[in-house]
């Protein structure tokens, strides 16, 4: 029988196989998979209830928090696209992207919706959810997240979409830096082999537990936010790269995985209560984007414990490309050079296709 | 960029980048990937020159041999369709099979040749090549394989044929028990997938050393045929389940993996040879088909040192569906109970879709 490549059918295999693990923490809030597959299942029907149909883009503003999991699998199983936004984005670039994602709904947390309330009156949304932050208000008019999805009669369950793997799942627009923001359109299936190549290459097991250090919008967390649900692992959302509070997130949930640019592997290592002895687990830690150099990678694994593991990707190629192999004849070298071993870009993941770097004069390719 | 799920591409990767690692061990044979990946372009140059196309069906009836493997790719790659056989049937049977298959060429292995002299004038093959072994003289008239594949103009490489992942990759026969045999059509994706689920719950890396002592006709080495490749480890080939030449090549290869029915399990525990001080290496032990014993896994992990992985699947199903997961608590109990929570059927596999069990009379969720 042929069946769609979806991460969302790992969100129906983790609430069979795992109903009371603690599939989400964020403070002092902890969701079973149950429950959090209740609450995404309420905000698939709030949808429905609003008039969103298959095929509708919402755009969503909102840093690592439960309710940006949940939206991206309560938009995107109904066959919804979901347009994660950069909340450190200027209202401009924001309102550019906005109306060129062809976004009905924006999702929003109130401590990013300053830029919004400047810009509201030029969209031309049909509906705005806002998820309440104690300690930020706005002005921006909406229906709060919360009301939201209680006020939905469940008893029939969400309403249950025949999905084309091939279908768009999430549009991902990027920085920016060289002209205007670019709507990445990632597929199912996209997003599936990438997360295949996460759950494989980091080697996840079920008794995981991940810290959401990487924005969810970027790329999709890697694949971290279908990752770790596909394996039945626990998500720890975290709502600000704040080194020491991480540091207190290492021991107090004993996290075994994280993923971060160069830049945050840095100011973890620089933060004055960074210290191996404290971190029982020895976490894996995936960093991209930047390469990260040797000498960072060496302070990492000196002084937190961390065991780096070096990817490259781009949004563009769902993200994952290349990973950096680790053999264990490596294991015999100093460790510095084991560092600059690391340091380096690797090797086509095992669920990629072919990898070529093709420039305008010609092609060659990588990895040799 | 859309590219095709199809194991072939494994063989294009692991040529890429392991080039000088031994792919193939075969007896006093060893083979890089680089030679590997030659020996398979020659086979489909051979197959080529000789009229086969995409398409064609081609029957193979080899035991776990160096040229079993290469079949698989050889045949496969250019969109042919490869037919292993169960060299153990019924001249009866394999008659059967061979003219129900549409195959037109048959490769024969000169052991197993006995029963195809018997039928071959009721078979209307164009061509059979054989497999020429030592001490095992035949009277079928054929091409020896070495010659057949040796004599091929390789100057400009074979022909790269588009695979559609939907196409059939194998035909794959049952043992025939409660009827005929039947053909099982599987597909370039169902085999990929069916590896991803290989190659993450067992664990695969690059290093490691994959005793062939599953049938690589039995639902293509349930998958271990791609799946070793896809990773770049070291295929170790078998001619014969020998318990003790099998427990030889557990300390001669460092063997990390293998796959086996429960038979070959209890064969391992009661030879006389068997001694975990022997084993350096732990190799992990996929098992399935029929259930295997708590007793028997209880030995198998106390009296070779095997880490006891339980599946299930059926040829039908690509083969896996489920498999038994382990959880750390479980570590805590004793020897016997942990035996019998693995002796259980599991849950589904990460890589796969809903598995449901359909009766007659209605239908029931398995593994709740």
């Amino acid at each position: 029988m042929f069946s769609s490549l979806t991460p969302m059918d790992w969100k129906r295999r983790a609430v069979k196989y795992y109903p009371h693990k603690v599939a989400v923490i964020d403070g002092e809030k902890a969701f079973t998979y149950t429950e959090f597959g209740q609450r995404v299942d309420r905000l698939t029907l709030a949808l429905d209830a609003s008039g969103i149909k298959k095929g509708d883009h919402i755009a969503v503003m909102l840093p690592n928090t439960h309710q940006m999991l949940e939206c991206f699998y309560g938009i995107c199983q109904m066959g919804a696209v979901m347009v994660p936004l950069n909340y450190r984005l200027s209202a401009e670039d924001l309102e550019y992207i906005i109306k060129h994602s062809d976004a009905k709904m924006l999702i929003v947390d109130a401590e990013f919706a300053a830029p919004i309330e400047t810009i509201v009156s030029n969209l031309s949304l049909e509906m705005i959810i806002i998820v309440p932050v104690e300690g930020h208000e706005t002005d921006l008019a909406g229906i709060n997240y919360e009301d939201f999805i209680l006020h939905v009669n469940d008893g029939n369950g969400y309403p249950v979409v025949e999905i084309d793997e091939n279908q768009l799942l999430t549009i991902n627009y990027t920085s920016g830096t060289t002209s205007k923001p670019k709507g990445v359109m990632l597929t199912h299936r996209g997003n599936y082999m990438n997360a295949a190549n996460f759950i494989y290459h980091f080697s996840l097991k079920h008794d995981d537990v991940y810290l959401h250090t990487l924005p969810m919008f970027h790329a999709n967390g890697w694949g971290g936010v279908w990752a770790i649900t596909a394996t039945g692992g626990t998500h720890v959302c975290l709502r600000k790269v704040d080194p020491p509070h991480i540091l207190h997130l290492f021991t107090q949930y004993d996290i075994t995985l994280l993923c971060g640019a160069p830049t945050v592997v840095n100011m973890l290592v620089n933060d004055p209560k960074a210290k191996r002895t404290a971190i029982k687990a020895r976490p894996r830690m995936a960093t991209a984007g930047a390469p990260p150099s040797a000498a960072l990678i060496h302070k990492a694994e000196e002084i937190l414990g961390l065991n780096m593991i070096h990817v490259y990707g781009l949004t563009e190629t769902s993200p994952f490309i290349l990973y950096n192999e680790w053999k264990d004849e490596h294991g015999a070298k100093s460790a510095d050079e084991q560092a600059m071993i690391k340091a380096r870009q690797g090797i086509e993941l095992v669920f990629n296709g072919e990898t070529m770097v093709v420039s305008r004069w010609g092609g060659s390719r990588l990895g040799w």
